[in-house]
C-alpha cells in the first residue's frame, strides 16, 4: 500500500473511495483527522487488510471496496475456462468475507458480484462485467445515500440538536452519508442544526472523524464522551438521536456501533425521537430478528490502549464487542432510499428489499 | 509537591492518604497506574491543587484531605487572637471550597471543622483541636466505609458477576471503599465474583484505578468502554451494578462520575438491581431533590485529549459534565455504614443522618 500524504488532494478531490481502473484509491481514516493521507489498493489482499484493519470502514463503504475487490481479484486471475475462474473467484470471495462479520454490505455486495459471474458468458467477458457491476454498486449505494438524506432531512425541524454515534457520513458511505447525510442535507435546507457527537470508544470514529465532517460541513459540534449522552438527553438538550445501521434483520432490530442500544434506551426513557438512517442494502430479510446478527469481537488491544497508549494495568483482560443491537421497539424510524419505515417493521422493510 | 517514585512503598504501606503531623503524604491517582508516586503535601494550599488536579479524588477521600488542609492552615495563621485566627481561617475554607462543587464530603468536612474552631478555648488550643478532628474525620470515614462494606456484602450472592464505574476503593474513600469495598469484602466472605470495570472517560479511573485495586485483590476483571456496559447489560452477563457516590440528596437522587445515570437506566430497563454505596457523609438532607446538587464542569482538553494526545480536530468544541443525576426510583438501595436504605428515602435517610 502506497501512502499519499494529500492536504491538498482532499480539498480538489473529496472522494473516500475512488475507482482508478487498475486499484482503489481511498482516504485512510485511522489516519484521520491528524492526517489526511490516501492509499492506492491494487489487489484484493490489500483491500481485505484495509477493512480489517478500519483503514475503510462503514457498512456502505465496506460493501463498495468489496465489490472493487472483487473486480480487481477477477482481472488477476489467469484461468482461460468459466469453471476455473469461478472456482478462484468463489475462494477469494470467502477471504473476503472474513474481514468483518457483522456489516450487511459486504456479503450483499459480494453474493451480486458472484451472480454477476455466473451468469458471464466467457472470463473476459465476465471480467469486465465485474468491474461495470462494481462501478454500479458504488454508484447506487452513493445515490441511495443522497436520497435517503433528502427523505430523513423532512424529519428534522429547525432549531434542533441531534445526537449522533459513530461516523455515518461520506467517509462510512462512499457516498452522502446516512446519519450524516441526514443531518447535512437538513443544514442545506436552510435549517439551524447543533450537533453533539459521542467520541465512540474504543476508536473514536466520533472524535476523529465526525467532527471532522462537520466543521468541513460548517455544522456547530460539541464532542462529549460515550457516557455523557445520557445527562444531555435526560437534561433535554437533545431533540433527536439520528444513527446509522450495519445490518437490519426483518423485524427492525439493528445491529449498529457499539453503544448505539444504549442510546436508544435513554431516548425511550425521555422521550426523545430514535431513528436509523441506512441504506436498503443494509437490511438482511433472511435473519428474523437482531438474536441472529454475528458480533464482531475484535482485539482487546482496543480498549486497553488509546492510539498505543496503555491506559490499563499490563495484562488487564478486556472484551471488545464491536456492535450491539438495538430491538426494533426503541426505533422510531428507519429511513431508508425507499422511504421512512415505521412499525409493523416486519411487513414494511419486506416491502423496500 | 515532592514526588516520592514508591514502588517499594506501596508493598509496606498501602495508605492512600497518611497524616505525618505536619503534612499529608497522599498516592497520586494520575500517575497510576503507570508509577506509584507519593506526594507529601505541607500547605492548604497544595492540597487544594491536589484536589483539583485529582491527584486525589472520590467524595469521602476529599472529604478528609480537606479536614487535613484545614488543619494545615490552622497550624500555619499566625492570630494570636480568636477572633482574627477565625477570619483568617473562614478564607482559607471558601478557598478549599470552591476546589470541587459536587462532592458532598468536602462541604461536610471543612463545616465540621469550622465548628470545632469556633467552639475552641484560644488559639493554641484550637490548633491542637484542628488536628484532633482531621485525625477523627479520617478515621470515622475510614471506619465508615469498613462497616457499610460489611453490609453491602449480604447484597451480593455466590457467583455473581458485577459492573462497577469509575473508582470507588481504597484510593477513593481513604478507607476500604464504598462499591468496591463492598466487592472486595464479598470476595473476602468466600464468595465467586466476576467484575466488569467501564473504564470512565474522560479521566479512565475505572481503566486505570480500579483494574489496578481489583488485581491487587485477585478479583477478576474485564474492562470494557463505557459505551459497552449495555450490550452485557442486555445479554444478562451482569447480576448487579454497584457504583459509589459524590452527594445524595434528601429524596434518593444521587449525583455519580458521568455515565452512572446511564448505567442506571440500563439495569432498570433490564431488570438488574443497582446499588449505591456510600457513607452517610455524602447524603445532604438540605437539597429536596437531585435537581439542587451543583454539577462541576471541567475543562474540555479532558475530552479532546487523553493523556496529553489529541483526539479530535483542533478546536473541537467538547463538553465536560463530571457528574450526572441518578433519579431515586432507579436506586434498588442505598448502601450506607447505617444500614441498607431502600423506598421511601425521604423519611429513611433523615432518619440515619
Amino acid at each position: 500500500m502506497r501512502g499519499i500524504k494529500g492536504i491538498g488532494l482532499i480539498k480538489m478531490n473529496n472522494l473516500p473511495i475512488e475507482w482508478l481502473g487498475d486499484k482503489v484509491r481511498i482516504l485512510d481514516q485511522t489516519r484521520l483527522p491528524q492526517e489526511e493521507v490516501y492509499l492506492e489498493l491494487g489487489s484484493y489482499q490489500d483491500i481485505a487488510s484495509a477493512i480489517a484493519e478500519l483503514k475503510i470502514r462503514g457498512a456502505p463503504a465496506i460493501g463498495v471496496v468489496s465489490a472493487y475487490a472483487v473486480a480487481l481479484s477477477a482481472l488477476e486471475i489467469e484461468s482461460k475456462s468459466k469453471e476455473g475462474f469461478l472456482e478462484r473467484l468463489r475462494g477469494i470471495s470467502q477471504t473476503l468475507a472474513t474481514t468483518r462479520p457483522t456489516a450487511r454490505n459486504l456479503f450483499l455486495a459480494i453474493d451480486r458480484m458472484e451472480q454477476v459471474a455466473r451468469a458471464g458468458q466467457d472470463v473476459k467477458q465476465i471480467k469486465q462485467a465485474l468491474v461495470n457491476e462494481a462501478i454500479k454498486i458504488h454508484s447506487e449505494e452513493a445515490e441511495a445515500t443522497r436520497r435517503l438524506s433528502q427523505l430523513g432531512a423532512e424529519l428534522i425541524g429547525d432549531g434542533v440538536t441531534i445526537l449522533t454515534h459513530c461516523n455515518t457520513g461520506a467517509l462510512a458511505t462512499a457516498g452522502y452519508g446516512t446519519a450524516l447525510g441526514v443531518i447535512k442535507q437538513a443544514k442545506k435546507q436552510g435549517k439551524k442544526l447543533k450537533v453533539f457527537v459521542t467520541e465512540t470508544r474504543p476508536l473514536l470514529q466520533g472524535a476523529r472523524l465526525t467532527t471532522w465532517e462537520l466543521n468541513r460541513a460548517n455544522i456547530p459540534v460539541t464532542l462529549i464522551t460515550d457516557s455523557m449522552a445520557g445527562y444531555f438527553i435526560s437534561r433535554k438538550e437533545i431533540d433527536c438521536v439520528i444513527v446509522g445501521a450495519d445490518r437490519i434483520a426483518a423485524n427492525g432490530d439493528t445491529a449498529n456501533k457499539i453503544g448505539t442500544y444504549t442510546l436508544a434506551v435513554l431516548a425511550m426513557e425521555n422521550g426523545v425521537s430514535f431513528y436509523v438512517a441506512a441504506p436498503t442494502t443494509t437490511i438482511d430479510l433472511t435473519l428474523g430478528s437482531g438474536d441472529e446478527i454475528p458480533i464482531e469481537q475484535r482485539s482487546s488491544d482496543e480498549v486497553t490502549h488509546i492510539q498505543g497508549i496503555g491506559i490499563a494495568p499490563e495484562g488487564t483482560q478486556a472484551a471488545n464487542p464491536a456492535f450491539d443491537i438495538t430491538p426494533h421497539y426503541y426505533i422510531t424510524a428507519i429511513i431508508t432510499e425507499r422511504g421512512i419505515i415505521r412499525e409493523p417493521y416486519v411487513e414494511r422493510l419486506k416491502k423496500c428489499r
